[in-house]
């Protein structure tokens, strides 16, 4: 059972499937998980707190494993970078912001640079600046992004590419979401929703039920949540979660919540201890509709890659039908 | 050079590739030389000019082709779908409605019904209603559509549709898209923007230059151009076009453009005339970065099909190493 491409050799991994760096979500055990199955798992930096990001490092251990930064916010606290490439990381990824000011800090090591872009400029900008690899993220992706789709948006970045590889993101959660990015020039993916409900993941268990029995025709893009959780995005991403009583009250009416701003960040943040997802949020993307269990990484991502193997002999056979009698 | 599905099987045609009904752009020619280099075409009925319409079916000859109706526009003048029939097309499409109330009409004949769904209930109508292929459409395409994309959407499509052919729509231009519908286990696609600059389009000069020159990067979905047509299109769907001087104006601003239409719509009119493609609307979709020349719709269908057919040769050379030494 093996699909190997470049991103395998680039970072010394049997399948070329990256855990995509969820905020709050995607912790040490998790990004072990993925590492330990063949994939490369990266913690999600999230906002930057110092002592969840040690701690999850800790809890992977000696797992070889990725992180991953909101560069916007890594730059109001540029120190975590040092914490970071400290622990020497397989890989660090940036999305969301000006990455040109951390390579100098990152080529001093060994560590991989991944840049995450949602437009054909933002990818010119990283293809010009030599970054290890290229996540294409499309719009269907869980959480924040952009307004590009996978599907297109993947080849047209693997045309201006340079040969750099190139990883698909965005409503990839299965097999055959993995033989489409490959199919589509693509050296990869990079999967958020598809190990959301993992046993390793940190969301919360009804979070983790409200993705499982979600559909992506019921995820919607806003900035509401942001806004309720206090986060100044800006304009160019806003978050793709489930939508719920929340977003129902407020995603089009994002004036009526900042003057009510101050009664609703109580609601919002009572909502989220008491895990309470008709109003906190639920952050997954449109291939909710994929994923159906909670169960061990390892067994998510063993049968992606059987799936796509399978997928792929299936489709191989169509196009050679005399050669194989 | 071949790759067969169930959809050839349906169609009685050589290769899985439809070409989108797009109104005032699909017409007899585009359609009858889609068809005739393998695929099946499909003329654009739009919104329903009966003289237009018999004239590009007389264009298109003898040659099998279908046609693609806008449904909530047939439902105002349901007399075009006899002038229809009448023409024995190979395939109906419906999109945007209600098929429902013309379903009996339809099995009365030997024309296929080809529904296009944009939302998963809108698949399950489309499955419990027997339809004979269901077009999957992301919101990545030209023209209308939804809220969903092709790379998720699909597959949670083939996973409801027990076993009736399902078609990718939305961002597909090359042979890489259409190995990576397959991959999604789709049974074929229908491409609108990859043949929208044919020679044999009806799409104009500055409208081919403005698609070829454009980027999915400067693709929006708005209802500007609807307004200016004086088109009352239902909520559910709105329209993907390339950025313009009046996309600019307007599509942040819909009231203010309620409040000027009158002149809006006089200024409008003038530039679709001019052949005026800042203000004129030049509908494609994302995949407008993966289209480079004019050329005959037959050269840009045999290159999707060897593009394809060679992504899919390469994948499959990666998931065996061992058996192909």
């Amino acid at each position: 059972m093996s699909i190997r491409t470049s991103l395998c050799d680039l970072f010394d991994i049997e399948h070329p499937v990256l855990l995509a760096p969820m905020a709050g979500v995607s912790g040490g055990a998790l990004a072990a998980a993925v590492s330990q199955a063949g994939g490369l798992g990266l913690i999600g930096g999230g906002y930057g707190d110092v002592d969840w990001l040690a701690r999850e490092f800790d809890v992977a251990g000696d797992t070889r494993i990725g992180v991953g930064f909101i560069t916007w916010s890594l730059a109001r606290q540029p120190y975590l970078l040092d914490l970071t490439l400290e622990r020497s990381p397989a890989a660090l990824m940036l999305s969301f912001g000006d990455f040109q000011p951390f390579l100098p800090r990152i080529r001093e090591g060994k560590t991989k640079l991944i840049v995450q872009v949602q437009t054909l400029d933002q990818a010119r900008e990283a293809v010009g600046a030599g970054v290890d690899a290229i996540v294409a993220q499309g719009a269907e992706a869980g959480g924040h992004g952009g307004a590009r789709a996978t599907l297109p948006f993947v080849p047209a970045v693997v045309d201006i590419a340079k040969g750099i590889p190139v990883i698909a993101a965005g409503g990839i959660a299965d097999g055959r979401g993995l033989a489409a990015a490959l199919a589509l020039g693509a050296s990869g993916v990079l999967c958020g929703t598809g190990f959301f409900a993992s046993n390793e993941s940190l969301a919360s268990d009804n979070a983790k039920q409200a993705a499982l029995c979600g559909s992506g025709d019921n995820t919607e893009r806003s900035s509401v949540f942001d806004m309720a959780r206090g986060l100044d995005w800006p304009d160019d991403w806003n978050l793709r979660t489930m939508r719920n009583a929340f977003t129902h009250q407020w995603s089009e009416d994002i004036e009526g919540l900042r003057q009510n701003l101050a009664e609703e960040q109580v609601r919002f943040e009572a909502a989220w201890a008491a895990d309470d997802t008709d109003i906190a949020a639920v952050i997954v993307g449109e291939a909710a509709d994929l994923i159906r269990v909670i169960e061990p990484a390892q067994v998510t991502l063993h049968g992606m890659i059987s799936q796509a193997e399978d997928r792929l002999r299936h489709i191989s056979r169509i196009i050679e039908p005399n050669s194989r009698g």
